[in-house]
Order: C-alpha cells, then structure tokens, then sequence
C-alpha cells in the first residue's frame, strides 16, 4: 500500500490498525522458530480481510525473554528475546507514530504470553500520553488462544487436555502451523514427551533440567492441519465477532 | 537487627534474603488497601522463623498498575500503583545492595499478581549482572497462592472453586486477613457479587463497566478465619518444604 | 483504610498525603537499620492525627545511597540503598498514582540526608507533568531535623553540640528511637566515640579508613528516651504549625 | 528453521548473522511503504544463499524517523518511525541474545540511511558490554547503496546523476522494487519531479513545503527493474566479497 | 550578561538562541583537541555580532562518540566523546531551560559531524514536549560546513578536493582555526597524508589499521589562515543570510 | 594539547584529569550568569599549573537545577539548569572516556551546590563499571568552598558571617569574580539586602516569594578583589595539599 493509499484509508480515524506481535522462540525440533510471529500475523490478515476498515501493520518479531514454564525458557539456540523495556518502548514508538497519522483504534494480536504484561505497559503509556494532547485512544490487547472455547479444545484434546499452561510447541501450535505453514513443520521430528511439571515457583538462573530435551512443554504428536483449521476459524471468528 | 549482628548473620553468604513485595490495592469495601503488602510479609516472617539462615529485608509496598481482569483495575481510588520499570528497577536496586553484603540467595515473595514479569525481568537482570563479577546468585520467585493445594481449595470453596481468575478480594485473600489481621477487614461491609466475567481481550483505556462496583471480582462473603489459616499453613509448609 | 473510606477522605482534593521516605542503613551496632524509615513513619502519624484531612501513605524504606560523610558509607553491611534514579522513579510514580486519584497538596517527610536531591527531582518533574495536564499540586519537602530549635539542642548536648554533619547514629536518632522504639536500640552496644573528622573532599570509591569503626559518627551514650521526647514533640509541632 | 538444526549451524560460533534493517517510510505514491525493509531482507538473503555459513535474521521493520532531506520527513501519512533509543535498544538486545547463542560475527544491513548512526551506537555498546563478559564480538555494519559503483551509477543514470542526496524514492529503490518486488510498484503512479532543492540547514519542526508533494526526492519516472537487477547484483557481489 | 540584562533581552520570546555544540577530538598531532568546539562558537560569535536579538549560549564541549570515517575514531587518545543519549538528553534539558525564559526560536551550530542525528533527536523531542504545553518552538540545526559553496571549495583546494568524507583535520578545518587561533596549530608538526580509503561498510569494535596514524583524513600540509578566513566568511554571512 | 603530546602525558595512567563542573545561573544584578563555571575552571587551572601530572579538562557548563535556598531557584530568567539524569549520564560518559585512555584519577571540581548528589552518582557509578573490567579508578570529588576556614571567613567577614546557606551571589562569589573577572562584575548594580530567611522545608514549585528580587541570598556589597584573592588562595592551596 502506497502512502496516498495509506491516507485514504486511514483519514478521520475511520480506520483499525492491527499490529501482530511475536516472538523468535524455539518450539521443539519439528517446527521454525516464528510461529510466535507467523499466527498472529496469519489471525491478522484474516479477521482485516473480513472486516472493513481494518489495516494490518508490519508485525514485531522479537519478544520478551521465554520463560521456562510458558516458553520452555531463554537459554534455548534459537530462542531470541529483548528485555522488557526493549520491547516498550519499540511497541509505544510504534503506536504513537500511526496515532500522528490520525489513527484512534488499535487491536494488538499477542502470539507469545511473556509479551502480555510489557504490551499492556505500551497501551497504558499511549492512551496516557495521547491524553496529554487530548486524543482519545483505544486499543484492544489479545492473546489469540484466549479465545479458543472449551468445546473447542474437547474436540482438539479428545483423550483429556494437559492443559494450558504446557501448551508450548504442543498440540495447539502445532496444529495451526500446520495448517498455515506446512512447510515449516516436519512432525517426523515431533517428539513425545508426558506433559511438563514444574514446582511452585520460579528460579533465575534458569534450571535447564525442569525442561523437556525437546524444547516443547507437551507433547505435539497428536497435532493435525484439521485441528489447526479448527482452532484458527474460531479465534478470527471471535475477534472479529468482539472487535470487527 | 544492628549491622553487627547483620554482618554475623549473613556472612559468607550463607543466609538466604526474604523480600516481599506487593501492592497498594483496593481489595473492596471490607478491607484495607495493603494485603498485597502484610501478606506475602506475614509469610515471610512465618518462613524465616521456621528456617536457619534465613532474613526478612523490608518489604517494598507499591508494585505494578492493577490490571481488570487480575485486580480489578488502575482506576479505583485508593489503588496506588507504580510503573513496570520503576518497579523493577527498585527491586533489582534492592538486591544487588545485598549482593554487595555477601548475600547470594533470595526468595522473593509476591503478593500482586501484576508484579510478576517486572519481577522476572529484576531476577534476570541482577544474575546476568552479577555474573560480570563472577558472583553467581539465585533468585526464588514466588506468588504464595501457588502453592495452594487442590484439596485446600475443595475445602476452602465447597460449593465450587470460582476459579484463580477472579480471586480479587475474594475468598482466599479475606480469609487470609481475616486470620491474621482482623482488625482490617470489617465483614459487615463485604458484597456478595457473582464471579466476574470478562470479554476475551484487554481494553486501555481500562473500561470500568466490566468491573462489579464493589472492586473485588467475587464474593468475599465466604471467607472465615478458618480457611486463612488452612491456607496459610499451607502456604508456609509448602515454601518451607521447597525453598528452606 | 478500605477504598470507599479513602474515597471519601480525599474527594475533592481536600486531603493532603504524607508520605514517609526513608532508608536502610547502619545506625551504629547498638540500634537497628530502619530509624531513617520509622521515624519519619512516625512523626508522619503523629502530624496526620493532629490534623485534619490529612492521610499517611505506606512509606518507602529503601533510599538512597548512604555517603560517608552524612551517613557512615555505603560499604556497610546492612547498609541497603538504592541508586538515585530508581528512588527518583519511584516516589515519582507513588505521587502521580496518587494525584489521579484527585489528590493536590503531598507532604514528604524524608528521614535520610541522602535522599533530598533525589525527592527535589521527583517534586519538580511530577509538577511539571501535572501542570501537562492542568493539573496544580503542591509538594512540602521536608527533613524532620530541619524542624529542631537552636534550644532543643542547647537543652540536648548540654556540654557542647557537635555539629549536624556528624549527626549519624548519634545523640539525636538514637534519643528519638530510645522514646519510639526502645526494643530496637540496645544502649549497652552504644560505643562512645569523638565526633568524625573528614577532609574537605570525597573520594570514590570510599575509604573506610576514614570513619568510625563503630558505624556512627558521633557518640550515641548521652541519648536518653527524654531527649527523643523533646526533639520529636518540637518536630511534630513544627511541621503542623507550617503545614497543617 | 528448528532450534536444533539452529543449533548445529551456529555451535562453535561459526556462523554468521545477518540483521537487515529498515523502516516503514512513504516512498512516493508509486510504491509500497516498506522497501526499506524488503530490499535488505532480499539483499540478506541473496547473500546467504551464497555464503557458507550465514544465517538471516528476522527483519526489524520499525525505523528511525524519516528527516526531510533524506527521506522526505517524518510527518507524511504512512512514514511509521520510532525513536533512536527504542531503536538502538530494540537492536541491541537482539543482537546480545543471539551472542548468547554463541555466536561471534553479525552483519547488519541497513536500507534506511536515518538509522545509522543509532546502529552505530548500537554496535557500540554491544561490543563494550560483551568485552565485560571476554567475549569478542564483530559486527559489521553496511548500507546496501554504498556498494554501488560509479559506473553503475553511470549505467543507471545515462542522463546524469542527480546525486544521493536525493535518491529518495527515486530510481535506485525503484527500479529495485521493480526487479523484486513489481506487484508492490505501480508506474502508472510515478511522479515526474525535478529533483529537490534544501537550503543548508534543517528545521524542526519539519516544514513540509520544502519537500516534493508526492513525497519522493527525485524523479522515479526512469525506473526500471534491468536497472534494479544491476544494481543488486553489484550490492550482492559486493557485500559477498567484503565480508562473505 | 547578568539575569537582568538577560530578561530584557529575551523578553517576549523576540531572542534567538544560538547554542554551539562540538566535541573534543583529536585532530592530528598539529593540532588542539577542541576544533569542533572552538569553530562553532567562534561562528556563533561573529553571527550574533551582527544580527539584532541573538544571544550565544555557553557551548556544549563533549560530543558523540567519533567514527572511523568521519573523524578517525573513538580510539585515539584524546577523543573524549559521550553516547548518544547522553548528549540527547543534555541537549534537550537545555534547550528546555531556555524554552522556561520564554525563548522560541534555536539556533544549533554544530561543530562535529558524529553528533547530527542526536541533535535532530533533541530538537523533535523538544518540538513535541512544547507542543504538549502549547509552546511552538523552531529549532534550526545546522553543520557550518554546509554553507561552504563549490567556489569557495575550488580555491581553498587548487589542485582538486579530495572530498568532504575525509575533511577530518585536514585543510578545511586546520585553515580555520590557524586564522582563529593560531596558537593552537603548529604546523611543523602537520603531517602530509594521500586522502583515507575506506571499505563500504563498517566495523565495530573500529579496525584501527583503517586510519592514517596521524590522526587526520587527509593532509593538512596546504592549509593557511587566508583560506580559514576565505571559509569563515562565507559561512557566517550564509547563516546570517539564511537565519539572521 | 595535540593528541600526540596529550598520549604523552597521560601514558600509563600517571596523570590526574581535573574536570571542572559548574552551572549557569543568575547570581544577582551585578555578575555574569556563569561564576559557577568560570571559578571551578580557574582554581583548576592554577591547580594543575602548580602540580606535575594533572590536566585539565573542558568544563561542563550547565548544572542541575538551581534550588531556592542554595541558588535563589529554578525560575529567574538566565537560569539554564539541566535535570539531574541528564548531568549525571553527561559527566559519567566523559569520565569513562578518559578512562578509555589509560587514566585512572580525577579531580571533580563542583562550582554549584546543587550538582553534589548527581556527580556522588556518576562516580559511584563509574567506579563499579570499571571493576567490572578489572580497573581501579579514584574520583576526588570537591566543591572549592569547602576548602575555605574559618580564619578566612572571620576576615572576609569582619563584621560577623552571615552564614554558609545564603552564600549565594553574596560576598564570596562576588569577590572571587571581581578578582579573576572583574569585566564580568558591575559593582555599581550590587544589591543591599538583608540575608535570606527561609522556613524549614522547601515547596515545589517554588515560591518566588521567598527570594529576594535581587536574586542573591545576602548582600554582595562588601565583596572585593582583596577577599577573593585571599579566598582563591586558600583554596587553590587546600586542593594540591590534599590532592596535588
């Protein structure tokens, strides 16, 4: 889209930006290192390509250090994050240029959990600081699988769910990348492995040996493209249906 | 303590360091602002004293911006929150001052759910620090309700867990002070509401109408002494058995 | 307080906050290392419950960087300080959380020389934003030995004063701690010792050569529970009488 | 790529990494916003291809803002820019993980002149901070156009080349759009412009009549992507025979 | 000028402020450290001297970190150069101070290349926090040697400029300040050097080989104070022209 | 000082650097706004002239923000003040560059009372960064007033000493100027006034109210050229005896 294009779709503040924003984090030894990138990004285009008004701009790749109980930690080859200011600061500076533009209205797609509370930190700054040249703001902050139903997740996990928080390069994931991106999965290197378990707390450094080897939290085996066609059309459905 | 009696406690960095944190928060209109705080403080008192080696250091009283959906929101009156770098600058201030002193372990004990990932990130960034010294530390992150049991829970709730989610001032928090600070908690003026339920998104600016009146996000009218207790001595047991 | 009652208390702007910073730092081997927080914590108290419309908030235990010259040296053990910016961002951000609930008019009572340049930033910045926002506050800023007469330490060091820069863990503190906290002050470890001299400069980093073995810079034995009596009533005077 | 196929590539530190560099800025009304960021991911991965022991990073797409004189100013509609700091930081902190990594050599390719000096000190810092850990870094740091010769120029420019200064949207980024990208150009849009004239100084804020109305600094009407195509390749040799 | 003189000056915003910024740098072994602080204020001089309503504020001496190209490098002795957001900040808290004394209008003369795109950075940030209080400042950032014209360039150089990349204490800058202060060159100790050659990219940390071990770009050996004031001229008299 | 000669000197750490830091700031009707920086940079002069190995640095001109009761406040018109994150990041970068060149001493000569905590910071931070790379550097840190006694101030003052706190603009400051500047001192423009009286706190914002409307905090008008010989001596003489 050219930038007289741009102006077009974007004047009076008619317009939603969506900005996806990721992660370059290890998912095992069977999947890229972008998923975290490559679904919201996908979720992005879909719920903008259904929505009037709606644009979708350049994704952020790199997110907040994984964390052993939700990414399976920041000590993985591969796993590549920012600190949390880091990444603040680049998602504000970001908002705040398309606020110049005259935009009002922003939905931030989250594809890595640890980016939550440094995202809502961005959005809190930007309505803050937007007040301070009396603009009103709204942005809507959401992880994608927050909006996956229970029935959702009986027919994905018909032999009992592991639950959420193991769901790190298992079952879920795999199946949208799948389904999205087969080419960047290769389930003949999908490993099984019993669901993590890990103590009450945390510890820094890290300790590798809470870890699954292969870097997921669950195991990924039972993960189909059809599942992951499944999971992707209620989550666009639903943004669309809460923010379309 | 005097620092005499502080140099012979901790010297060759045999002790471990306690530092609660927590929040000033609204937690309804049958408490007071500071569980956040005398909580995780209470434990650690309990923990120390049940423990060799072991420091309570002062406890650090704001933490991060209350978040609807965890605390029922940053608008409230009375809720007095701080930003995530000033948090965890502070922290990580804090504890690199004990480092200086000898000391090379920590158990921070978390009363505020939102603190946490600005918690991680001081962890973090005190290790990687410390190992330019060539001081390796460890870091013991906590929130006290992990360790709460399934089987505390049935007893605690049973007609039914409400769910972690909306426990804002609810069962498990005024029971807790209840038992250990009756004084601030005045039952006559608890509300009983039905569990909070929130959309699958976050919203900035915070929109107040998701949010029951009272400011807590279920009902507080349950809670006995009796179950803080229960919780407590679970609490303490299990940080004692893990981390003592 | 719960949070309909702080509601009320501070409608309208008509309550002033008092909020109590301090620090953790060495007095000498025969008081504990929080006199810079509990006694501006409780001459904050007293002040509040002479006055009207006037709320204590949680004070800041965790100041500045003790200096060697005002305060014995930042090499103590015990001694837990935090670097200026941290303490800068902190207060700043208490205060600003505390005028979004409506709050004007601060009063910080500062009990640790160090922090004064650090508070006068936090001050100045957080009326420079509010003024951003057509907001007008005021902010007292005040060291509670400020408040002490020429008499008082007359009537204190009846054989001669030795002077406010050597007042570290001396007469003054511990006299105040031995009337508001006799449990943490131990006169029996009070080493007698000649006021501290110092060259006209500072070094970096310190040389703990150049002070007191002991930790204080004066002696602390003619401290008596009267002496701290007397000093704390003129403080407690003195600051209602300005700023009640 | 998995994180264990990541591994083997970069073990021993052998392997080099690529980061291109962009910004999302306006490049006339013929063109997409972001060649920027497509023509060094492009240039990255024609050279990886060709080199043993390359590795291309994800992209970063966000910039430093646009100036009027060499990109045509931050205030025209679609221009997306951050500000130095978040940029420099957001860099840094990729760069330092993938050190974690154990890797030892970067090459940053830049395709947006106003970074560079932020890159700089990005670069900077990292080598400091890592000599603090015994570790020495490298990082090469290259604007694809100073690769250019001036006999392509001459090629490029039978009629005389109107000077870098103004090559903003002009022949050289199209015709490489052209020759990569030709869906996201259309000719038909191209704006006949003289080149643009500045008096030697800047202004800010950034008065917006000294810039061409279509938003490109000279004319791109003599684009075409044979053009394109020379010039890459040269860019590509050049950067494989430097620092292949 | 005392504080009143100062308020008549700049009373009603109707002074413009010229503030010169430079760096210490060496500059070859016939030559100071400060050229880059001396030419700019000396301009700065001069201008105010002829213009009605300008007022030269004290200059800024530390500058951003020298680069291999444009100023040999961070790495000699001697160079004494900040980071870029030290000198970001510095700048910008200046110039906000005499934004408070009612000035409008800047004028940046800078003496150093290295530091032009933080100073573009201060000036934005300061054009934004004014317009936050609904301040419109104009801030105009200018390197002197932008005003040098082709002719002047024709007769400093006779037999054919070697071109600005490599202008680093050679004939241009020594030819100044032997008309400006002469006693800070001695041109006996002028070491004639063939022009730097540079690669297309660079390195970090610098490659110290890249450099003429004399510290210039290219050879001073030509320079005289006649073409020092032949240049001076001119460049007073164009910012005189363009912004008196 | 060439860079050549400038290696010699400094070549195996043997040279003490002396920076001078100071401030502008109205210091009354009848002086300069910049005696903060031109008696630092003064004494340092004669300081180094005096001893083999020290040198002086270019001094760093604009100081923290001026404080009611030590510089009559932030508001007067010509008061250019800095906020304090911004002087200690400026002064600790060019601290660490002279470092980079081998030297390990510096002597921080402070002409303003307002700049102590802030350069206390910056050398406190400078000397943990160093031992991080295994480098021990020693920071004298100094304000010239301090090196004054008693025997002098009873001779400059022989009608009874006003006081140390309202020494701002007032006879010691006044008397230095009008020995080494005296172009810069109008006596014809001093103001008689009463010393300054202040209540025991300090308000922000400031109350104007509060200051004399000469700006200083006691009468400069017994200042002469004989007291600030006699004061400069006593000073340049204190420094080498403790740190020559």
């Amino acid at each position: 889209m050219d930038w007289v294009s741009y102006r077009e779709a974007t004047q009076n503040g008619g317009c939603k930006i969506v900005l996806p924003i990721g992660a370059i984090e290890q998912h095992g030894p069977h999947m890229s290192l972008n998923p975290d990138v490559l679904i919201p990004d996908h979720i992005a285009e879909q719920v903008a390509h259904q929505c009037d008004h709606m644009l979708v701009a350049p994704s952020i790749s790199y997110g907040y250090k994984s964390q052993v109980k939700s990414g399976a930690g920041n000590f993985f080859p591969g796993t590549t994050c920012v600190s949390g200011d880091a990444l603040e600061h680049y998602v504000y500076d970001v908002l705040i240029a398309y606020v110049e533009h005259g935009n009002r209205e922003f939905i931030l797609i989250n594809g890595h959990f640890e980016n939550s509370m440094f995202l809502c930190e961005a959005a809190d700054k930007l309505v803050k600081q937007c007040r301070l040249r009396n603009i009103e703001v709204r942005v809507y902050l959401l992880s994608y699988w927050d909006f996956i139903s229970e029935a959702t997740i009986t027919k994905v996990f018909p032999e009992g769910f592991t639950g959420w928080a193991v769901e790190h390069g298992g079952v879920l994931e795999t199946s949208i990348m799948l389904n999205i991106y087969p080419q960047l999965v290769d389930m003949s290197k999908a490993v099984h492995i019993e669901p993590a378990q890990f103590p009450p707390y945390d510890v820094f450094p890290s300790d590798a040996s809470w870890v699954p080897q292969s870097g997921t939290l669950s195991s990924p085996v039972p993960a189909t493209s059809e599942k992951g066609s499944l999971i992707l059309k209620e989550c666009i459905a639903g943004i669309i249906e809460h923010l379309g």
